[in-house]
């Protein structure tokens, strides 16, 4: 073996090797199948009744299950990571993730990002690269766009460039961009759907809820979660790699709690049934295999839907708490000076958009 | 955040909500899909041949492979859940369960329960709530049935009512209610689908076989059954908060060992082809990640089928042994006094009927 | 239960139950379905686009996705064990593994095996079985055969015959034997497909390339892969029993960790769309949950394919090295006297050939 003839393997982008306007079309598009459905239940316990049953969804005036959005989202992001986060220090952000529109088994969806923003760190070490990312399916339709920023290593040795070039983000996908499956109908739609739970008008701008049910994460359960998303990213998978890291643990990908939390949301909050936007997001903490998540969820703006008397658009926050006693969500984020700043017990804060009956 | 407005999210039902009579239609009907019958043969290690080919099913009379009724009845019982069982401090048992007719991949089922019995506990804090579910097809046919008891908390402060109406629950599902799939037919049926093993001709009321194999639990498996089963109780799930439970760790759902008892009882009873009715079973001690599975059975009556001259129903006693010896079966079960006890290593006592092929 | 009659339960062959020529029709034919690619993802992480999205197969020339020819492999391996290899010491090793045409979701397949050979060891305890397996699908055309060779128990107290029949393996699959798809064209492919990586072309032979990424082997993910290829053997499972081995651990089923090291792989070798043959392999250490995997490969041979000028047959060498700092790969083997010994690192070292674009 002494005499064979490495060849370097591919190791993704590093910050110096991005330019603005970049084009990258992601590998391995994909087709989304049932099982892929049927595996999302079994991971995270979702529950919410439009991706369970054909009979819930033909009611609505769907002729199949729809794919849930958030597992659209998980997987056409993995396609993302082997281009643009492989060497990433951290995900710092999502902004912009729009839906345009539903997916079904069958379906297959390709990703392309462009690069729109770049902004190298004083360190001189790192830099921030922000991509807007577009999923289209086999009619070559646009299904998802998304916007998020990673900071990247730059290569050893590559000289500074000072560049900062960034473009603005929206605070919201605003409401009239979030588009409303026009099938969706719950003329049908009976209240034991969703087991009688609290409809929009039962709400009211600042209700909290807590969601009681936790669950504990297995080393399986994300694995297995970040595998079916080809995500492959190492830090979620490499142990060996991982025991000289700062916490010596694979990190949960942030998706996968994501996912969880609001799988946990169903509980409080059954009627919110169509993903429509996630205006926003930051993974507060790290997850491990044997925290427990659970969530509570904060009711931040109610809409009405034009041309859709049944359903309101919902915007809510979820916060992911790990190994917490739910009684106690007094502390859950403080004023530090200026700044917000979260309880190391917080792992997620989510800002993001349902359809809700009404 | 501190002047958020609660609102409280659903607890399941406390034993002072319950009315006899009652009818409980539970959330979320359910797809049964293909991906569902090939995770749980990923889950269990099933290989009962009817479930495992189209070739097997179409040459026994099916036009598709029919869905495991132990999977038919584990996604039913996890609908129950949340409203029956969410406050349960133990599942009781169950008796009468009664599968009607054969699903299919693609058949959606929604259950329901009437409530048929309530007994309150003398310490006042808890009581026993039988109740009777029904799972039905999209064409609104009955595919199963079933009753369970289970005890269930009061809340606190609520005064003692002292009620006592109970119905008697039969022992068994008598043979003329074990639905045969008119379908069913063996004439082509070739002896290596079942790896040449013992027919119903072979075996005599009081056989007994140790079936071997063991299956060690990981935390994943249980995980993922009992989430794909959308059975959503705490014990199951919430390590943080079964951190301050008796044994410390979350609890295996029971019918997850049943599956896995079942699954190794191929090993002797592989021609045991189709679960034509379970006459009650108990969970006779918990069982935890980690624990190795064993099982054993015994033959409690071999009856003819009217009208099908290859099957007999063959009743059928499988207990469920954890981390033991399998050359030392002798310990089981013991009189204590006048009542049957279990050792502590006998996690499952299950009294159920099969066709078997004569 | 002390009157029982205890009925033995099947135990698998002994080697004394072998005899030349001797055909074995292994049970539980198997429908492959979508549900089970979608798994094998989930539990390799794979990302080789003929078998990720149906445009891309269709693009190809193939009316569906097929059946990544690793996945079948095991499938098929799984349902020789309960026969074969249930009283195993260990297995050896594998040759002349052919494919004779690509499987698809709703195929099923049928396993037999025929005894090509016998060999007693002088210990007079073991000898060696030598199977020809063979898998056909619904149309019992013949889709895989493959030789493998077992190291396996002789019932206690059984004579001495000193047999020893052997027949000679072929130490390749010939190129003429390796039969190519003949819808495969890829006149459509799209370089981003497969993430603009190096084609046949690119590589000479000698090269070598170590995949970078690693994946950490969790006791579900192995229990999972191999209950659902039906394996049924108990050093995967039985914990309790395992306990009291060598390595007091559960032994990961070698196909699983051949499956991961070959998905590792395609960080590298991307283009290499297709399995065409394995030619032999041996699993050089065991590995146990806990252990994270890489692989390196070195390219040994590269032919062209009659007829189809995008592509080239590659025969590749795959190593798999556990819990090792991929820049220290000189070790991986050495010359002990006349014999190749590797490092005890070394888990996996399989030689077979793809089909990759040119």
């Amino acid at each position: 073996m002494q005499n064979n003839n490495y060849l370097p393997t591919p190791t993704g982008l590093f910050f110096d090797d991005f330019i603005i306007g970049q084009k990258l079309v992601h590998g391995v598009p994909r087709t989304i199948t049932e099982a892929d459905a049927t595996l999302y239940t079994a991971l995270t316990g979702s529950r919410f009744a439009l991706h369970c049953a054909t009979t819930v969804a033909n009611s609505a005036g769907f002729s199949a299950m729809p794919v849930d959005n958030f597992l659209l989202f998980h997987i056409a992001f993995g396609k993302t990571v082997n281009d643009v986060s492989l060497n990433a220090v951290a995900n710092l952000g999502y902004a912009e993730i729009k839906f345009a529109q539903p997916c079904f088994a069958g379906d297959t969806i390709s990703v392309s990002s462009e690069v729109i923003g770049l902004k190298e760190n004083s360190n001189g070490k790192t830099g921030v690269v922000y991509v807007h990312s577009t999923a289209t399916n086999q009619h070559n339709e646009i299904v998802l766009s998304f916007k998020r920023w990673v900071m990247v290593h730059k290569q050893a040795g590559v000289a500074a460039t000072n560049i900062n070039q960034l473009q603005s983000l929206q605070a919201e996908v605003v409401t009239a961009e979030q588009v409303i499956p026009s099938a969706l109908n719950l003329a049908q739609w009976q209240d034991s759907f969703s087991d009688n739970q609290r409809k929009a008008s039962d709400f009211n701008v600042g209700d909290s809820l807590f969601h009681r049910d936790g669950i504990t994460i297995n080393d399986s359960d994300h694995s297995l979660a970040t595998r079916l998303y080809q995500n492959n990213a190492r830090v979620h998978f490499d142990q060996h790699m991982m025991d000289d890291s700062k916490h010596g643990k694979r990190l949960v990908y942030g998706g996968h709690i994501i996912s969880l939390c609001r799988a946990l949301s169903y509980n409080g909050l059954g009627n919110a049934i169509w993903l429509s936007a996630i205006h926003g997001g930051s993974h507060c903490n790290p997850s491990f295999a044997g925290d427990t998540i659970y969530s509570q969820s904060t009711i931040k703006e109610i809409s009405d839907v034009e041309g859709k008397d049944d359903l309101a658009i919902v915007r809510i926050e979820m916060l992911g708490i790990k190994n917490n006693n739910p009684d106690n969500m007094d502390y859950l984020y403080q004023q530090d000076g200026k700044r917000k700043k979260y309880h190391s017990d917080v792992v997620l804060d989510l800002d993001y958009s349902v359809l809700m009956r009404k």
